[in-house]
């Protein structure tokens, strides 16, 4: 339970809302002995970070990361290892006119529901800029994988119906008519052992696609050939195994997951992303009393046309800790089965 | 933990293999006091059965369900429901004779690349048998929905690249060719209040995506406008909130869920299967000891052309304990703030 | 959660009343490639089955385990392994005489304010019987914990105020008075590795302890030198450590945990079982309408002067499981770290 | 999973180490409206902080609590509430002296033994001091449970042999002989409404006692007669049931507690403490080379004479904290429930 954790042995929980003290994380679970040091944990945020490109939004954080807790000598204990990044440029004031307002394809609705009350500041809790907390982890994430040899790719690949280098156009676009468009990002894991995921409920596949769908602004997730493989014969889709240095597929349509299992090839998901919800175009909504409202939202704001121009650092992260995750819980289970089992593949 | 389990609060648990003894599912966390009959179960298991049509594979199981616990007089008590359906017809000398070829688009290689044994009589554990223990358990999880006035339906609506009455023509053919095709499966979710599901890691969209691409052959899941949405501006994505009988989403292109919580619209899932990787066709591949084969799985055995058929129901099972989870988990919160915040919506 | 669940890594979850068709149960997390044979778990079942002994009651199951799932040839898979055990003698008729007392030491009453409706034949699903399942699931951790050199006892050391050879004739008198008494049962662990355990809130003996506690009847748990180091100096309680074949603590005051974590040393576990709630002396109370009447318990039915007789196994199993838990849980801390760190102990 | 979390629904996680630059806990779960001050947190901490008698560390603490998160306009909002506290007094030139020696009754050897890395300063993450952030936890549960009508006490009720007034001077005595003694602390929650806590293995003395087994230095834990029940007999342990204003157990042996679910009387637990293992007395040990040392742990230092002393508060929070997370669990069954069972009771 927790709604605010992810992961079962590689497990973080963050905090914090959007204009309050700051935004944080506590990753638990990492094994010991593994060197991390402030700056690999800077440079993954400064990646996602806001102001970095005329694309994405002008708020001006550093997104400055410290470490609190976990490490020794600049290697980890096995004690949890917490981090926090400031909240420094806080101003809610353009907030404050609005905080009545349902925001059109906002969360602002949906949480009154449920709790009957909302920090409507800048988005609160459910603002993106949780996700740099998400970006932290991964980054811890990522220096366990990097250990075992496995790496992550994640970017962006589709904007609107464009794909290469017409994308920056569309975002550009996008912007100028105080709109905004929708991407897709792939993230792409290379040197994945064979034998990752678990059967049945804890499938590689699924535990992605939860991970994938609890970054906001998403809307999809596909593995593999994704949705394509549903208009493919299964004699065009099946991949073959053929003995090369080792046994091994010969294709790789399922995208590096068989059975909810990792094959040992390239795991390949994309994700799609909705047009930002937050524009400067004028749109219709009612506030809270029902009335009706007129608002524009990206004006006096700061916000990205391209929300998954950003969504790629975050959708790599969670990967990350995903992958992390896995290879902790196969240690026991390989660790236990090697001196029982003898493995002839 | 527990790969084999599914759920939080409404919590399920399956074993069994597809030519072992039984299938069994043991559902915790049902409240007392559901009507629940071996009727109902039975009913649901029904929908799914192999044996249905001339589209879906011959094998003649009864999938009798018995409910071995948790109900005294016909009524839940708390207590955990434990179902079983014995596995009557399990012939396994064809799996017998191709034990040791490594099936194209099969996850035999995957299993003893992770566990260095496996059960290889009709795919054991990996078997789609397996989830007709999951609808038993979303036949429990309908009784709970009822109760609060939630629906779910699921529906094939994608054949290939057909839609509608063509669909049922391209799985023939498909058969006929000895070869398979893919589908997409839509669930959608009625009578859902607002306030579901939980922010950041335990989106609604999130449990369901976990659910759907934990069934097997699944290869993609997207929700309201899914991976069209990225081809859309925010000024058409955005649902704005008018005031009708109640303050709703006009439009409904979130697909019922805002910010990882329910809005009170209708909730669309879209969930890709691909091909059957079982066909009679001839395909080549390797044994476990890299020696080339070839090999027609469908022949002798007992397969579907189309796996979405029989995925619908299942998707449909998956959805009701997510959502009957979720249930259970809004219900404390609730209950605790109703006493102490104003609810103004 | 579920509240009918317990392991972590290695989880078991039970189902079935006293009174039922069956008990049941299913291991989830067991590693693959280790022998489980039926006799094995039966040979378990037996040393805690009724009848064996003129203090124990007369209940004349076979408790004969069936092995439904998760074995190939006699070795674990990796699938959940489910057993049941048949209920063949239920003779409930003595229960439906009494179906509205509210019984003295029972749970039918806190059952009733929670749930609003109770299975009062024998105690339905809070009947000692549940712990049969307990057992099944413990010989399987056993097996695991066999082939890492780990075995654990359990014995009654206490009955009422007596030790050692006394302890029959307690019992034997409690029985002839139709009343009970209460008793200790001691739990060694045997040829536990140092490292077991995980620091603050999933201590060894925080896990032991909600696994003791679980136990029906128990009504207290300590370790090592237990409520006695209460009135102990720290100079007489602290255990210094020396270096003969390997540096270890010189005297075992703490039980085999230190801070949470196994030292290597024996793990002494107490359990405290009340006196047993069902007697055949006549006691008052009222039924659930409020009136006052008189209940003999023991009398018809089938109980023991002494639950903590039949307490030993059950503790046993419980232990079994847990240490079997953490042994998966370590392995994947030490596997990855041992790269890493240079262990200089 | 995650072992420096506690609790499900209601959950907490703390980090930080004796000598690092704070303690921190993040609550997860907590429901929304609820009103909760800078002041009432600090109040519980001022509680348990040393230096408030001369009878604990002379450590010169603040232990100023700083709420970052999940309260908008003093009002829980749903969102995580994070709590730090920093550390300001952090000398820990006394453990460079002696950071390679295996101190009696610590856990730096098994630490050693589980990670192959410590953090001797001070006792790092085993040390005490995380059990600040339990008690700023727990005083947020408090707030939940004061809306609920439930209180909690702790208190401390024996040293070494003595009770009463007797236990001030064991405790001087102690200190003035540069030795330490165990104690006995007593909790009691008052106002529990009967049907909290769940059957099987989720019982509320498990989660009692696991949360209490999880404060560092205990070694056992009672309910209710706890192991004085094991002298009694049936008869006299039995919890007769009466009906005056509404039925209830006339006596309350079993400490509020059957079956695993509170009895709406008053709930007793008692732990038992050992005595403090760091002393000014000399002591012999080896280092982890395995060269004997002599050590006098508490001299240069600054440690409590009376562990137990400090233990009540922290007790009282974790009780605090397993009751707001069994009230929250139980919320959802009984809501469900009320609509469809009648409750004779």
């Amino acid at each position: 339970m927790g709604s605010n954790s992810f992961g079962s042995v590689f497990r973080f929980t963050t905090w914090g809302e959007s204009h309050g003290k700051e935004i944080g994380v506590v990753v638990d679970g990492c094994p010991p002995g593994l060197e991390i040091s402030r700056e690999r944990i800077q440079e993954a945020l400064d990646a996602r970070k806001p102001g970095g490109s005329a694309q994405v939004s002008p708020r001006m954080e550093e997104d400055r990361v410290e470490i609190v807790s976990g490490l020794f000598d600049g290697v980890t204990t096995g004690a949890p290892i917490a981090m926090r990044i400031a909240n420094r440029d806080v101003d809610s004031s353009s907030y404050e006119r609005a905080k009545s307002v349902l925001r059109p394809g906002h969360a602002n609705f949906t949480w009154l529901k449920k709790y009957g009350i909302f920090d409507y500041r800048g988005g609160g809790r459910a603002s993106a800029r949780e996700t740099a907390a998400r970006v932290a982890a991964g980054a811890v994430a990522e220096a366990l994988l990097e250990s075992e040899g496995i790496s992550i790719i994640a970017e962006l690949v589709q904007v609107g119906d464009a794909r290469g280098k017409e994308m920056g156009r569309r975002i550009e676009r996008a912007m100028t008519e105080g709109d905004s468009v929708g991407g897709v990002v792939e993230v792409r894991c290379l040197g994945v052992p064979s034998g990752l995921g678990d059967p049945i409920y804890e499938k590689l596949e699924a535990k992605l696609a939860s991970a994938m769908m609890s970054i906001p602004a998403t809307r999809g997730v596909e593995f593999g050939m994704g949705f394509e493989a549903v208009t493919m014969r299964g004699s065009e889709h099946n991949d073959a195994f053929i003995k090369s240095d080792r046994i091994r597929p010969e294709s790789n349509m399922a995208g590096g997951i068989q059975g909810g299992i990792s094959t040992g090839e390239e795991i390949v998901v994309r994700v799609a992303f909705k047009p930002t919800s937050s524009i400067s175009k004028m749109q219709n909504s009612v506030d809270i009393h029902g009335e009706s409202v007129e608002i524009a939202m990206g004006r006096g704001g700061r916000h990205d046309p391209c929300v998954a121009l950003r969504g790629a650092p975050v959708a790599r992260a969670m990967a990350q800790v995903v992958l992390a995750d896995c290879l902790l819980i196969q240690k026991s289970v390989c660790n236990i089965s090697s001196r029982v089992v003898s493995h002839e593949l």
